[in-house]
């Protein structure tokens, strides 16, 4: 099994010239903003030449693309493991094309995949082809019961989280994903222009390192928990996902099916749980 | 022209039950979240029968569901007038299938339109077959030069947002995008969980209005200015648009080469201007 290649890192921010209104009246200066560009998903056998196929194309602050690949891959449920993929290989000057080559033994149907993502729309919702395939296309995936967490440990997430954000700390503009223990230690946070990126990015750097399912953890993300965060959460076996903003309906409906522990509204001092309260520790179940 | 099939209404919001902690400690109460669902927009010549060819799926909050499809399609360059467009009725039992019939002086190209979809992704870059299609394919859209707006009209744009924000007031879970004439006065507010949607919302009902362009308007977005925020903002001829988050480097390199005013930051006595401030009046130029 060979690494990902080592990938030439683009810059996450960028310097911009600016007006800005205060109170003093207006003033020229310079300041740092996210980089936002596309990232073009390319997958192809690794015992085949040619271009590979196109499977996704989303615009992402440059920074651990193999990693967002590589998630946004095993969120689909196109590989499903660390063998399954032979490289992933920057292609092209631009540093915006990866390609990611499966070895042999992965059962790659594109024609089923060309069928599912032709009529892909908005924020995530790629790979199907109809309704019914967004909601049980992919089957429900029970996450385990073992797994909880204190509730006293929650709070303190929020202020790590954001201790963590070093791009959105120049730039006041990056949405980022955490992944804590459950003892609440922070492991891992991952940034980007877009919230399924983060995402991702932080589930695809732990299928690299073959430490899938993350049974053992807990996610918070910056801002609302979606449908389509808790679906990629639940792939990834997150047994309690946090939101520091409000959920939807089609999240809570999909982590009560799932048995995952979803909190939104994460404050210091105040949260909601919306399912399966069992799993938190010190009252709330 | 017929006008578009009156669609039963589907909630926005549901009430769902949930454990809340606060100082006091733990409590069982109802809260109201917003409602996601997806929606499959479907696109059919009106004299010809048969389910027509599935162009998008998005998650979206329940209602103005036929100006999210005329919006989506009109930000594609798939419609381009009201004219265009035979009826939008709804299909099936589910109320989540739109089916928009275009009158067959539209060249539907379903072949291409299939192309550019297959590789679609996440957050609305969607029908863009290639990163040179991100970048290129549709054409920048000049913004005409008139349109100037007061610098001091400004600030006082999130209050009234908020103040349009109906669902957001019961649930704290949406995203919006209010639209204004250039004196400041609000003229439309559409809420979703998706803040694509929101804006395909508000363009899409000025459309089925034959409305557009939006020369003569503004634009607050409650969130973010990403690329793909800043192209639907080009396509309606939209001047000016604010935005209470950050801007994306790509956002400022669109608005710049289309020649809009883009602000950001914008609170209630600062703001930052990016790009074209010869559009503002009162000492950013």
């Amino acid at each position: 099994m060979r690494a990902p290649e080592v990938q030439k890192t683009k810059a996450a921010t960028r310097s911009v010239e600016l007006i800005s209104l205060l109170q003093s009246g207006y003033g020229r200066r310079t300041d740092t903003v996210a980089v936002e560009e596309p990232l073009e998903i390319r997958l192809a056998r690794a015992d085949e030449t040619g271009p590979g196929r196109a499977i996704s194309i989303t615009m992402r602050t440059p920074g651990h693309d193999a990693e967002l690949a590589a998630g946004f891959l095993y969120g689909e449920n196109i590989i499903s493991g660390r063998d399954d993929v032979a490289i992933v290989r920057s292609c092209g000057p631009s540093g915006n094309v990866l390609r990611v080559e499966v070895k042999p033994h992965v059962a790659l149907d594109l024609a089923r995949l060309e069928r599912n993502f032709y009529t892909s729309s908005s924020c995530g919702v790629c790979g199907k082809a109809s309704i019914d395939a967004v909601m049980s296309g992919a089957p429900v995936r029970q996450i385990p019961v073992e797994g909880r967490v204190e509730a006293s440990v929650l709070g303190g997430l929020p202020r790590q989280l954001r201790a963590g954000q070093a791009v959105f700390a120049s730039t006041g503009g990056l949405h980022a994903v955490g992944l804590f223990d459950l003892s609440g230690e922070l492991l891992a946070v991952h940034e980007d222009v877009g919230r399924h990126n983060a995402f991702d990015k932080l589930i695809g750097a732990r299928f690299l390192a073959a430490a899938l399912p993350l049974n053992d953890s807990l996610v918070l993300l910056s801002g609302r928990a979606s449908f389509e965060l808790i679906q990629k959460a639940m792939m990834a076996g997150v047994p309690l996902v946090a939101a520091i903003g409000a959920p939807s309906s089609l999240a809570i409906e999909l982590a009560e099916a799932a048995g995952m522990t979803l909190v939104a509204f994460l404050r210091e001092n105040t949260f909601n749980v919306y399912t399966h309260p069992e799993r938190l520790l010190g009252g709330a179940e």
